[in-house]
């Protein structure tokens, strides 16, 4: 067991204000007791202390939506309308290069740029879900695959009922491993039918997994499906029976008012996805209404194709910067609500805020510290919450804990998982973007 | 003189590809000679060799609206509608503490912020200028500092004759100082008369100074402008003979396509500040219409009251981020003019292109260098020019040259201003926080 000492303590459990003079106890993979630093000495006098002076002790992040394997793409495709970039860059690109190698690859790069970050958990769509789970077992990140469905073939599986088997049998092979966990992942209503729409939430209910998937990006979506279906792509899923508590709208950039509410009254949750939905200029999602009317509101960075880099101080900073100003409401989503979006209010996203999401008994111990110290971009800390959410930076994170193991040890990971690191490294620079060039 | 020998050369001078085997020849304060490095070391034998492996040499950052001193009131006033911010925690913050002192120590903490992540030259209005001026000498930076005029009294002096006279005797005690500048900084419309903004004008013309304004930040200014006035505000500031190739329009958040057109025409400058418009809900500069017309458009990151952070890697981003989603243009402001407006363009709006924003020869020796090397975050770079703009990170800066001496050597502020700065930051953290907190 250990008892790990920080500065300040901000589990996120209750209080906004963050606590001195208090330890976590760590036992195998979670959390057996928080509270006064002398009483679990006290208690737990064979515990092996782990001071962390001028640092603050809170929940690792959890990025509700990515595609790890696209960081291999990071700057292969900008400054491009969202037809020409999906059509004419991404779509060629993978279907020259998607193949296994490149989604592990790219993953451990997603992987370790996030873990280093203070991202614990992330929340992946892609084709070789596997092959991201590898890369997550291997950098030490805790991970949410998808069991992918989308009707057309690719060098995955040559449609969604290829798909999901290979999908479900990957979900069997790491059945064991405690920081694996599986969404059932329809890509998007404009490319994925009805009866796999249901099939999937179905399978849903059956294996207790939420739901990933697209929705209301973009307006040409909306108008599409109401021409295609008579309805809005919504208004579809709800009669497919999709849209409940298990659901994850990601983008949302079109969702109307009574979309909104329905969702709130389903307890349903907004993945937004701030940098991608401006830089594809998608449009505004209506966060401050979201919130306003009750819709659980979380942050994802998207993969690194359309945003380019898997940073979620920044991410969940700008989508309160930017729910301001699309509301023209300075008070909406404040600095504490942006630190929840990160962490209790992702976990409950995903279904897991019994067991993620807080330091608190009982818990995982997936934790992040960060580094209140020595550095003008620091100082001062008016408000520690304020700090965190609106001038929080990647660079601050000191050691991240993943299950109760150390992952980031003083900026680097650790043992196996840093030479990995360095090896995807040179083989981007020297194998990928070679190929990449030569799709271009 | 000495030789610095980057990996790549990214001079901002002509052309958007990075240059290997490039060196760049700096004597004293200026760069005496650019090109490659097997002639430089035979022209010039004697001149000592930096190498930058791995690393990217580019012309220093401009921030073309800072308030230095309000570094210390970072954190204090978030989350509040623009009229609580300032009128009862802005300004009654102001008032009870903004002294010589408060703007010397406030103005230590964001030079330093700024020259370790890339940011060379500030262009800063605010009260007592000289200190201002102090801390950036002391730090190491460039300082465009303001001679601040606003109608009411405040501790730096009983009204615009004051401000004048007294920042006018700081203009002369720095008068020998290669890296202090001067603007003229009226305020705004909505604080300054007729006359005082005649007076600057004229004091523009007459010492050769670009004009510092904020205008347009807010709805309620344009409409109560109008009220008071019978004109818009930027109307009535034209008809004073302000709008002319000096003139840095900052925020800009509510300027029409005439008025957009009749700044494109006389060769003013847009000064984008989107982290403060969206934080205080003031609204979306129409920087991509901006663009399209010919406004010369550069980035401020504005106070830290008002942002919270100091970073023009993340400012800029953000700029063509937002200018891309509000246009609904995927392909406005791209990666290469994003880097011009923090460079070249921005040296243009200060009236100085013929000798900062460029890496070239009799240019000031104001250059940053940015490690590529060793870090997930920075993997695979498809493109070395996206990567700066679209994942560019303060983090990554390495060295920095301001007026050819090294002022950021490895990450760090170099002898003296290391230690000022960590005593600040000890400031910061026993006396400036007690007394922020003390008045709130």
């Amino acid at each position: 067991m250990q008892l790990i000492c920080p500065q300040w303590l901000l589990s996120m459990a209750d209080s906004e204000a963050p606590l001195e003079n208090q330890a976590v106890l760590i036992d195998q993979e979670r959390i057996k007791a928080v509270g006064p630093r002398s009483e679990l000495e006290h208690l737990y006098p064979n515990a092996k202390i782990m001071e962390l002076p001028n640092q603050v002790l809170m929940p690792g992040l959890i990025n509700t939506h990515t595609h790890a394997a696209m960081n291999l793409l990071r700057g292969a495709a900008d400054d491009l309308a969202l037809h020409d970039w999906l059509q004419n860059r991404i779509w060629p690109l993978e279907g020259a290069l998607a193949d296994d190698e490149f989604v592990f690859d790219g993953s451990v790069l997603a992987a370790s740029e996030m873990l280093k970050g203070g991202i614990t958990t992330f929340n992946d769509m892609y084709f070789f879900p596997e092959q991201t789970v590898r890369a997550a077992l291997a950098v030490g990140s805790r991970v949410f695959a998808g069991i992918i469905a989308i009707e057309f073939p690719t060098r995955y599986g040559n449609g969604p009922d290829d798909y999901i088997k290979k999908s479900l049998a990957a979900r069997d092979e790491f059945a064991g491993e405690s920081t694996v966990h599986w969404t059932v992942a329809p890509h998007a209503p404009y490319t994925v039918s009805d009866d796999t729409f249901k099939r999937l939430g179905l399978l849903a209910e059956e294996l207790d997994l939420q739901i990933h998937c697209h929705l209301h990006e973009t307006a040409s979506e909306v108008t599409d499906g109401i021409s295609r279906d008579g309805l809005r792509p919504f208004q579809r899923l709800d009669k497919l029976g999709l849209i409940n508590e298990r659901f994850l709208a990601v983008h949302g950039v079109h969702l109307n008012t009574s979309e909104l509410e329905i969702m709130a009254q389903k307890g349903c949750t907004l993945v937004h996805c701030p940098s991608s939905n401006l830089k594809l200029a998608s449009g505004f999602a209506p966060t401050a209404q979201a919130l306003d009317l009750g819709v659980r509101v979380t942050v994802g960075t998207d993969g690194a194709a359309s945003n380019n880099k898997l940073d979620l101080w920044d991410e969940a900073r700008l989508g309160s910067l930017l729910s301001k100003g699309y509301a023209g409401n300075a008070t909406a989503w404040p600095a504490w609500k942006v630190l929840k979006s990160m962490t209790v209010d992702a976990a409950a996203a995903l279904g897991k805020d019994h067991e993620l999401g807080m330091v608190k008994s009982g818990y995982f111990a997936d934790m992040i510290s960060i580094e209140i110290n020595d550095k003008a971009h620091q100082w001062p800390i008016n408000n520690l919450v304020s700090k965190l959410a609106y001038s929080g930076h990647s660079r601050d994170i000191v050691n991240v804990w993943v299950a109760g193991k150390l992952v980031v040890d003083t900026q680097q990971l650790v043992g196996k998982a840093a030479d990995l690191e360095a090896q995807t490294i040179r083989k981007a620079h020297r194998v990928w973007q070679t190929r990449i060039e030569q799709v271009s």
